[in-house]
């Protein structure tokens, strides 16, 4: 196990009605407030008029900016930015999901930078100071909620960069399950489907000794698999969508990654997809997943592999190491293919024209990604052909 | 899964030498601080030393509170506040295990306090402010580096009694592994004792849907189950050391317990024990957890040992419900027989005398004791007697 120090400081209110903790909140950050949000899914479900109703209520002033996008882009973040400027808020408050959210934190911190706010994404040590941020979440995916990170794209650039803070950590975060009943079902299995991502960046991994990570990031994977499809089939279904919130939450919020040496894989070539084709985050780490794992599996990645097959897929230990490890992926893209997201690349648009562009893009930062088994552009190539 | 508010605001500095951060830690607070620890061990050691020399060579002034017991009363609690009103401390320094930051804890919530020190053990709604508590782990046993509670032990009145507030969480928390190396095979056996019960506590309960939370209660077992052992064996064993450690903390800080409506049942039970024999805390929790678990066995209960069973202990889930939960506490059973723990009060001199006194103390607060199966006097002297 690795040294690490360990800080999660938000807050969280967990569970049906905890929107009546806002007000007393907020209050204690001040009093002006940029609300944050994206489409009309918040005024569909009432949230927007009830969170409206209790900032008039208590006498909490606000500024609106609303249509931040899925992908959340880099223009949305500089009119919030002005916003702020103007107005001189306290805290910028996100109602939605983690798209919602990382635009929020990176407008926060952007609001003390003196340049553009594109330069804190390429180089998060330009972050000097960010205001608070808290959120109300409306979606189980990106763990946005409750972590320093943001992610952020620019159209202009092809570009989607992650960038954070230790300041990035919301204050608070607002977690009723009962925001997700309307999520429709493509949104929670692409959501589900993040979770597990964020897990197995760091489950897949190196470090020896890590034992109590492993297993407890075991537990949220079976988690995910318990409660995935049954969201999607009940969408009312309190003990899923609490599950699957909480999940969210502790997937990324250091948790599972205090004491290993991590270094994610995944993400990066699934974030060139989004960048190039604007397609749903969870979706494309779906698609990616099952052939990145087959792609590393080699004698240096299989015991983790087995160890996976065994813990999480309940599989028969006796069997053969390789066999372990590749019925175990094959469980895996099976869950996925359970959950009625497309397994190739094709099914959502994507030929091979850019592939190579793509590869290119994802490793121009660091030479490779990953450390569980680095990747060069070739290898990164090689898995998005593999997943066509 | 029920409603919850989530704060777990320490920060834990993780790893080997992690005490170089004592110095900028402590200054976050103030630079007068009350250190507070047990008997010779931490100067066997070498940690004493190394305290002290950081805290001169940075103009930490220091006043010493030693001979904390094992068990730690409420007369050290009193020398404690008396040291700290008469010195304008800033903040309470605990180097150490359980009992010293416990005590530590309740000397910080005493301050403040007009009235004698037992009075806010008695009824913890009686602290109204705290001063920082800060903690140097050396045993991996009661999480109280991490938590917000205390137990102290009145000897005049035979009574061990919980307390707690907010604000008793530790700021921070130094947990380098190295300085449980030298923790005799005793004391290892009784602290993964001890922790293994912090969890059985809160996994054993009926609230429904807390799939997650149950998921990642039987991560940290599995964890102790696999390295208790091996932690006694070879004592400077790294990988074990500092999984134990961890396990001490996450059993205990919240994370298991966020969701449930929890109440605990072997602990005031044991607690009645060591404040009549002062006897050790985790060796009394090992006698009584098999016996207690063999007695709420029922048609009510059983579904939850066979998950215990299944996931825990990896037993074949085709057997008979009860036959697997048996299985289950034999295992249990097994284990602290494995880890050289006595398996009967007779064994650490507690006789047939005062079971009933104790019985009857251990309700005196609450009519009954545990929410799993609620335990009256009598269910309580006839698990004492079972483990006789």
């Amino acid at each position: 196990m690795k040294n690490f120090n360990y800080s999660i400081p938000t807050k969280i209110f967990f569970g049906k009605d905890q929107i009546n903790a806002l007000p007393d909140q907020i209050k204690k950050y001040g009093t002006k407030v940029l609300l944050a949000y994206g489409g009309g899914s918040i005024k569909k479900i009432g949230l927007y008029n009830k969170v409206i109703k209790l900032l008039k209520d208590n006498d909490i002033s606000f500024f609106e900016l609303s249509g931040i996008e899925p992908n959340p882009r880099i223009t949305s973040v500089r009119k919030g930015i002005d916003i702020c400027r103007e107005n001189n808020i306290d805290l910028v408050l996100a109602v939605g999901g983690g798209s919602t959210i990382d635009c929020a934190k990176v407008i926060a911190a952007g609001i003390s930078y003196e340049g553009d706010a594109w330069d804190i994404v390429l180089d998060p040590s330009k972050i000097k100071s960010v205001i608070p941020i808290a959120s109300i979440l409306t979606l189980s995916a990106t763990g946005s909620e409750m972590d320093t990170g943001a992610v952020i794209t620019n159209i202009e650039t092809n570009e989607k960069l992650g960038t954070g803070n230790p300041e990035m950590a919301p204050k608070f975060s607002i977690l009723d399950p009962t925001y997700t009943f309307s999520v429709p079902k493509n949104q929670t299995a692409a959501g589900t489907a993040d979770i597990m991502s964020h897990i197995f960046e760091v489950y897949f991994n190196n470090t020896e000794g890590a034992y109590i990570q492993n297993r407890m990031a075991e537990s949220i994977l079976k988690t995910c698999i318990n409660y995935g499809r049954i969201a999607m089939d009940e969408p009312e279904n309190y003990e899923a969508r609490s599950n699957l919130m909480w999940a969210s939450s502790l997937a990324i919020n250091g948790l599972l990654t205090y004491g290993k040496e991590t270094n994610w894989s995944v993400h990066p070539m699934e974030h060139e997809l989004s960048a190039y084709y604007d397609i749903t985050h969870g979706v494309g780490l779906a698609i990616l997943t099952p052939a990145w794992m087959e792609y590393v599996l080699d004698d240096n990645t299989v015991d983790k592999f087995v160890e996976y097959a065994i813990n999480v897929w309940d599989l028969d230990r006796s069997k053969e190491k390789y066999d372990l490890a590749k019925e175990a992926i094959n469980k895996t893209r099976e869950f996925f293919i359970s959950l009625d997201i497309p397994t190739t690349l094709r099914e959502v648009g994507i030929n091979e024209e850019k592939l190579e562009e793509m590869a290119n893009q994802s490793v121009r930062i660091r030479k490779t990604i990953g450390n569980f088994k680095p990747l060069n552009a070739e290898d990164v190539l090689n898995i998005y052909k593999a997943a066509l």
